[in-house]
C-alpha cells in the first residue's frame, strides 16, 4: 500500500490536541563536536516522555465509536504502556495493558496513573501475546501494536513533519530503529515535507537486525540483544519493513560505548535528560561524523523515560 | 544608593547579545502537585549552564577600555568561574581565574576551555583572596566578585525581567539565595517589571545565613554549611543586602532531602538536568505550598551544572 502526504497532514491535524509541539534545540559545542549543525527535536519532553505518544495517539483517534466503546488493550513494558493509558484517558476509552511481573514498579505506577488498567503476566513474549488475545477476545478491546501498524508509524512521522515545518531545508533526519515504527514514519515525513532529505537510522551493534534486515531483503531477529537502548531490542514487522526498504537511506551501527557517551554528552552539554535508546542515532553521527561534516541534520530524540537509580555512567 | 527600572533596562540591552534568552517552561504533573502554575525560567540552559553568564557579562561590559586591556582576575571554583571566563573571551579580554588545586578537574577543564588562565592555590578563603589581590596587583586586572557587586547583581535581575516580559501577571517569583546576587537582582526586576509581583528566597537550613541575617538586620556568617546545595554556602555582601531587606519578601528555608526530593522531581517529570542549588526554590514552594495555592509563581532555575558521577540520588 502507498502513503500519501495528505494521509500524513491528516494524522497531524487530527492528534495536534492530543500532543505537545515539542520544541527544537541546537547546542555550539555539539555542533563543533560533530563538525555539522544539528538540529534536536525533543520528543523527550512529549506528554508522557516520548514519541510513543503521537502514534498511539492516532491509532485512537481512528477507532470507530463501537471500538471506542471497547476499549484498547496492548502488552508493553515500555513508553507505548504509557502512551496508549495516556492516549486512551485523553479520548475517554478504556485501556488494558498486560505487562511481565517483572517491570519496574515505576513503570507500573506510570500507567496506573494515566489510568491503565494492568494485567500482569509471565515475563515471555508467548504469555504476553497470548493474554493480549485473551483480553482482546473477552471484552472486544482493539489490539493495538507499538511500532507495526499503519496508523501508528504515521503518528510517529509527525514528529519529523514538525522538525521540517521549523527547519525546511535539513540534509538528513538521523532517528533510533527499534521496532521500526519511528524511523519508518520519519522516512515517510522526510519524503514528502524535506527537500531531498534522507533519512538515517541508529541502531546498537548488540541489536542489528534492521541493518541485516535491509541486507537479507527479510525481517531477520536478534539472537541476543545485550544493549543499554533498552527501547531498541525489538525487530520490524511487515507493515513498516517495505516503507524502510524503500525510503532509509542507510543503517549505521554504534558500539554501547559510544551510546554511553553520547548520552552523557547531551545530558552534559544540553542539560537535558535522554534515554539511552535515545542517543543511538547521535552516536551514530559522531562515528561517520566525516561523511556529515557542514550537513544540516535534523535528530529524533525518542525519549527521556530512564531510571535515575540505573544510570550507565 | 538607589537604582532604577533604566539600570535594568539599560543592562538587559548591553548583555542581549552575549547571553541566549532562555526559555520558560512549565510542567502539568509540577503544577498539580504544587498547586500552583508555576513558570520555570531555565537558566541551566544558559550559556556556560548557569544565570551567573549575566552578570560577568554585564560587569565585564561596564569596564572602561583601559581595564579591558589589563583583563579581569576573579576566584571561584563554580560557576562563576566559567562565566567570567566566557565572558572575557566573547568580549575580548583576558581572565585570570584563582582556582583551589582541589577543585575538580572538570571544572579546571571547563574554564581553561573557555580560554580562562587559571592560578591554582591552596584551598582557604584567605590564600585564595590573597591570590587574587596579587594578581590584580601585578597585572593591572579588575577584580570581579561573583555577587556583591552592582553591576552583577543587576546582569543576574535580567533573568526576572525577562521572565516577566514572557508572563506579566506573575504573583511570585522564587529563587536561591546564595550569596545573594540573584535573588537581589531579582527582586529589583519584580520590583519595577513586576504587578505587584513579590520576591521569595529558597535557602538550606543548613547554610541559613541569610534567613538570620534578614532578622537579625546584620550580615549573619554560616558556622558550617554541610548542604548539597554547593551553590548556596556562600553569605550576603554589603552591596546586596539592603536590597534583599527592602525588596525580598521572604526566605524559606529547606531540610536537605526535600532539595534532593525536588531535584529528582524536576529531572523526572520535566526531563531537564538542574544542579542541587537550583532545586532549592522548587523545594521552598513544595514546603510551603497551601500558602501559594492557586497563585502564579515564577522559578528560577538557576543552573544544570552537575557532576554526573556524584548524583544526590
Amino acid at each position: 500500500m502507498e502513503y500519501t502526504k495528505e494521509d500524513l497532514l491528516n494524522c497531524h491535524q487530527k492528534i495536534k490536541s492530543y500532543i505537545h509541539r515539542t520544541p527544537v534545540l541546537t547546542s555550539t559545542a555539539l555542533n563543533e563536536m560533530a563538525g555539522a549543525e544539528i538540529y534536536f527535536k525533543c520528543e523527550n519532553f512529549q506528554r508522557m516522555g516520548a514519541f510513543k505518544m503521537r502514534g498511539a495517539a492516532y491509532a485512537i483517534s481512528n477507532l470507530t465509536d463501537e471500538q471506542k466503546a471497547n476499549g484498547v488493550v496492548t502488552h508493553s513494558s515500555g513508553n507505548f504502556a504509557q502512551a496508549v493509558a495516556l492516549s486512551a484517558k485523553m479520548q475517554g476509552i478504556k485501556a488494558h495493558i498486560v505487562m511481565p511481573s517483572n517491570a519496574p514498579q515505576v513503570k507500573k505506577d506510570a500507567v496506573r496513573g494515566y489510568g491503565g488498567m494492568i494485567t500482569e503476566c509471565e515475563p515471555t513474549i508467548e504469555v504476553r501475546q497470548a493474554m493480549t488475545d485473551k483480553i482482546s477476545a473477552e471484552t472486544g478491546a482493539t489490539k493495538l501494536h507499538p511500532s507495526n501498524q499503519i496508523d501508528v508509524i504515521l503518528g510517529q512521522g509527525t514528529a519529523a513533519m514538525e522538525l521540517l515545518e521549523d527547519h525546511r531545508d535539513l540534509d538528513f533526519i538521523f532517528t533510533p530503529v527499534g521496532g521500526g515504527g519511528l524511523v519508518a514514519g520519519t522516512a515517510l515525513a522526510a519524503h514528502f515535507f524535506g527537500n531531498n532529505c534522507k533519512t538515517i537510522g541508529g541502531e546498537p551493534f548488540e541489536a542489528d537486525d534492521a541493518y541485516r534486515s535491509l541486507l537479507s531483503g527479510k525481517i531477520e531477529n536478534n539472537e541476543t540483544a545485550n544493549t543499554v537502548a533498552d527501547g531498541l531490542r525489538t525487530i520490524l514487522g511487515h507493515h513498516n519493513f517495505p516503507i524502510i526498504q524503500k525510503y532509509v537511506e542507510k543503517i549505521i551501527r554504534v558500539e554501547e560505548n559510544e551510546i554511553i557517551q553520547a548520552m552523557r554528552l547531551i545530558w552534559e552539554r544540553m542539560k537535558i535528560i535522554i534515554e539511552p535508546s535515545c542517543a543511538v542515532p547521535f552516536a551514530a553521527l559522531l562515528r561517520e561524523k566525516e561523511k556529515f561534516a557542514g550537513q544540516k541534520i535534523g535528530i529524533i530524540l525518542s525519549g527521556g523515560n530512564v531510571d535515575l537509580g540505573k544510570l550507565p555512567f
